[in-house]
């Protein structure tokens, strides 16, 4: 089956797939039952991307919003919220001698694979770095996930990863790509070996979703793009014009929990199409409703925190908790 | 052409140089278009002035801001905000020996010299310290900018360096100076070698200016005063009576942004005047505005960070988005 939403009322669809997967709360639930998600990401260098990330999916509804982060990144990311429960477990190779790497990464990996079942998802890339002892640790950190059945969401340094290694996650159905223009552009040479054509953009997304092996790809823009191979749909609900960084975590943290929601209410026959791609329309949808709603107050001075504080309120005005 | 804004409705002219460089937000943007800003500063002494640069750039509308700082102010100045893209990268002197300075100075430049493309503007300075070694690490980044066209807003440390080796900007129109009362004091006394003269404070600044080759200076003071060696003008519009410290940091953050807007619009034939010059006077009447509206609201008790929160408003207030 292949739908192409231009032409459909892509806005009222989009959100009656948000308002279907988003559960019911309830007094008799417990924690960790409204989801459990896992950032990859923060190195040195970078911090704000994998906070974002990561508090996003708590400010969604996630019970519980985990960081595996370098050790130099702990102690900062840990100071914006105290909501987070950081890891700091990652190593860059400027801290360690090569005498040492087998024995680190041997540990750095147990220590994230002993949580790796009780996670929902993993969001994989936020401020990762482009470190190669990092990255590879953090591939075999990936193929253990795969093991788990865990799902990805992959977005950043993380897709600098599987371009490079496209096997880690070729033909693993539960893994995500959030590209933006650039990278989009990348994976299309990359995997396609030709160049971005916008006059067949629903069938090229489409075949390359298909040729990575039915992985879905939502390529982020003016309107969302998202195909696993089998369908492609658009999100295009207004969102804003501020193009401040940030932005991708905040979607990468929103997707990794609807996914996580969506692959629940599949698991209890509510709900029919892929749950990776409902995920990532109710997680599109929503970081946009955010953004327009933060733009409205904040306007050029919108900053991704401010989309942050409006994600709740554009939640409750589509799916008011009952 | 010479003109003196004394006697000119400054006001609204600045205002209306501000409302022509500042550009139409659109969502078919994609992120860096509106400005890609870095504040070389920040060191294990000083860190609320690089903060306060890189924030209020983001915060008046760049997409991206970077810091490049000491190892040792990096998570100070990452805790501030995760919006920040925050390098630790510069070292001084006491924590590293003489036979490593060559070596660890190569690093330290090929660091930030792999961005330098990038950015639209760099801010050097605020809260740089005035450590030998590191002050001669970002005079050579300083001479990479220019090599790259990369205009710089100097101020603080950053002026400390450039009065001691005045080649490193001589002759440079992409550069400008923001000196307070003290710092314009010994500019003119380097430079020109006599006093300041408030008699004929005009055609002083405008010598100034000349003398170092036709760079940009933005005097700042109860009016700013701003010459490119050819115009001279002066933004006077109210502001606010308290001078606590890091309002210089709010301003060399929000020239970096307008003069960057500036010159996409000199680049579009949409202005005929010096780019930096507008990006000084609208830079100097937003901040102003800003203050103004923070002293209204908090009185004695206005701090910088209050001014920075109303940087939005007060864009808004002049320059609506349609």
């Amino acid at each position: 089956m292949q739908f192409i939403m231009s032409g459909r009322p892509s806005e009222s669809y989009a959100v009656s797939i948000l308002r279907s997967i988003t559960p019911n709360l309830s007094i008799t639930k417990h924690k960790g039952q409204a989801g459990k998600i896992a950032v990859i990401g923060g190195c040195r260098e970078y911090t704000g991307a994998p906070y974002f990330s990561a508090i996003s999916a708590l400010k969604i509804g996630a019970d519980l919003s985990h960081v595996f982060c370098t050790k130099d990144a702990a102690p900062i990311i840990k100071s914006y919220s105290p909501e987070l429960i950081v890891h700091p477990i990652l190593e860059e190779s400027f801290n360690i001698r090569d005498e040492e790497k087998d024995l680190i990464s041997t540990k750095v990996i147990g220590e994230v694979e002993k949580w790796m079942e009780r996670f929902d998802c993993l969001v994989v890339g936020p401020g990762l770095g482009r470190d190669r002892f990092l990255l590879e640790c953090v591939s075999i950190i990936m193929k253990h996930a795969r093991e788990c059945d865990v799902p990805m969401v992959i977005d950043g340094d993380g897709l600098f990863l599987v371009m490079n290694s496209l096997e880690i996650i070729a033909g693993y159905p539960l893994a995500v790509l959030t590209p933006n223009r650039n990278e989009y552009k990348r994976l299309i040479r990359t995997v396609l070996e030709t160049e971005v054509d916008e006059q067949d953009s629903a069938r090229q997304i489409q075949a390359l979703a298909t040729a990575i092996g039915n992985v879905t790809i939502l390529r982020k823009g003016e309107s969302d793009v998202i195909s696993d191979g089998k369908t492609v749909c658009a999100v295009n609900i207004y969102g804003s014009p501020r193009r401040c960084g940030g932005q991708g975590d905040v979607l990468s943290g929103s997707v990794a929990v609807f996914l996580s929601w969506a692959r629940h209410c599949a698991a209890n026959g509510e709900l029919t199409m892929n749950p990776i791609v409902s995920g990532c329309i109710a997680g599109s949808a929503l970081v946009r409703k955010a953004a327009a709603l933060a733009f409205e107050h904040k306007r050029r001075s919108t900053v991704t925190g401010d989309i942050i504080i409006c994600l709740g309120k554009s939640l409750d005005d589509i799916c008011p908790v009952r």
